[in-house]
């Protein structure tokens, strides 16, 4: 990974702080780079910004019709969700209607990140379970695929039917061979691909005709924006600042995407640092560059050009998007 | 800020997923800079690195002696310390020696980052309050400094007594003009300065004469490492493996010093994104380079080659210091 440039500044009174760099890259219908910031060839594992990757196989195979999974499912299936209620609630239904439960996860536990919700468990000393993991609907997508599949309980694996199937999507998609895997924070594989090839995966999913797993896949996360992320957090926030016209999705690390149909494009960029706080402005940033979100929005105003405060409510500063990004 | 050159890098399986870049310098009890990364030059805003720089003038003005206070007060007045029960009560305890209270205190409200002190103030739906900031010591050395000079309640106003003597202490020590000032998250101002004049005011502390303000300081803190941050800190857990002979004192935004007495050497490192995960890897890195810090040591391994867990607790990679802190 290479530092790229500087895409986002902390500022305090007159100096800049912070920085931090990057890449991004926007890719049109055709794969082709409309513009890119940094390296667009840097090799990354895009972590949870891939779950529409990784989800393109439970449409395809035939499972998410044979389940009769609803939209509200897949956009699940694509969520980092956080664990408030209502994602644990329909997570452990949809476990239950596959005749399964949460020891079937392989996602490992992860306390909840609704604080209310959390300090609730807490007093209750009631301990986070597999449901609260930020990925367990993808993993209950994994798990809907393997039983169609008649694969084995062990899904996470790198060589089950269900990786195998998702490795095959992820190349297609990015019209490139995967170069190699990392093992992500829920343990599932996360195949290493160019940003470049991310951005052209994401262009194909705006790009996609009415009624294709793609399409489907978008359309669910736009529809219920509330089960990708959840409240307060920027992929929910914004993808309602933007009408369901645009789906977003952060990873880990720093990273993010975004998928126009609109305007026909994918975006993909990588903070070098993995800064989540800049990966948000960046991309609010390119959004509102590209038309798609409007810069007065307050939703867009709480990560592009967002004020610092400091412990009594005071403004120390700014939080800007550099002006290679303007 | 200038991004600097690689310091820290995560790596998650084959790949270097993440890279943190930035600036350190280590200077000799001439001032002289004896090695450097990355820049110099650049302005930093230290935070709460600079802590002991502000608790200076508490004791070269007398005010320290004239209150009678211990080395763990004076540990407290250089601590970014957690908000455990045991800071707490005792800045609480001070502020009762001054005749003052909570409501004196002007750094804001902070959780406590205790966490189970905290899960209980929450159960018990107790508010933070101004004693659990981590600053509440540096704000009581404050307030001691204004009582003793006489001056009035507002004591971090940049024109306030208190802060003027803190500003002639900073430039004093760094033998450089500030070059400004940002409003820090406990709303002191906090000065800039060059990387170089920080890590020269650390060597000056390095080589002060026992007995001398700048010692008192650094006795203090190394004497008290769990009042400078708390237990499961870098700082405190890091001192400890170096058996008090070294200071070392983080600050937000990336920011790490070490004070070196046994080399008369002074560190200061910014990492240019801000992230304290790097930070404390690199001055691990720093200090083991230094000979001052054991490799091997169980605490070194939380920061410097620390693996990286997933939520089933398998290990997916490394934080590591690049081979330029080597």
């Amino acid at each position: 990974m290479q530092a790229g440039i500087p895409l986002v500044e902390l500022w305090r009174g007159p100096f800049a702080e912070s920085v931090h760099t990057g890449h991004a890259v926007i890719c049109d219908a055709q794969g082709d780079i409309v513009e890119a910031w940094g390296d667009p060839t840097q090799v990354v594992l895009p972590r949870s910004s891939a779950k529409m990757l990784q989800a393109l196989p439970l449409i395809e195979s035939g499972a998410a019709d044979a389940f009769s999974l609803s939209t509200a499912q897949l956009a699940l299936s694509c969520a980092s969700h956080q664990g408030a209620r209502i994602h644990v609630d329909k997570v452990s239904a949809w476990l239950g209607d596959l005749g399964l439960g949460e020891s079937d996860l392989r996602c490992g536990p992860q306390q909840s990140e609704d604080i209310p919700y959390r300090n609730q468990m807490i007093c209750a000393d009631e301990a986070p379970c597999q449901l609260h993991n930020n990925c367990s609907g993808k993993h209950a997508g994994f798990l809907t695929l393997a039983k169609h599949l008649g694969a084995g309980p062990e899904y996470i694996d790198p060589d089950h039917p269900v990786q195998l199937a998702g490795r095959e999507a992820w190349e297609r998609m990015t019209d490139e061979e995967v170069q190699g895997y990392g093992i992500d924070g829920c343990s599932a594989p996360n195949f290493a691909t160019s940003l470049h090839g991310m951005a052209r995966a994401m262009a194909k999913f705006a790009t996609a005709a009415e009624g294709t797993p793609q399409q489907r896949l978008v359309s669910a996360m736009t529809t219920h924006p509330e089960l990708v992320a959840g409240e307060t957090r920027a992929c929910t926030n914004l993808m309602r600042a933007m009408d369901g016209r645009v789906a977003i999705k952060t990873g880990a690390e720093g990273f993010f995407i975004a998928i126009i149909p609109e305007k026909k494009l994918g975006v993909a960029l990588k903070i070098a640092d993995g800064t989540t706080r800049a990966s948000e402005c960046a991309i609010a940033a390119i959004l509102v560059k590209l038309g798609v979100l409007d810069v007065d929005h307050p939703e867009t105003r709480k990560y592009l050009d967002a004020p610092i405060l400091n412990r009594r409510g005071i403004q120390t500063g700014w939080q800007r998007a550099t002006d290679a990004l303007r």
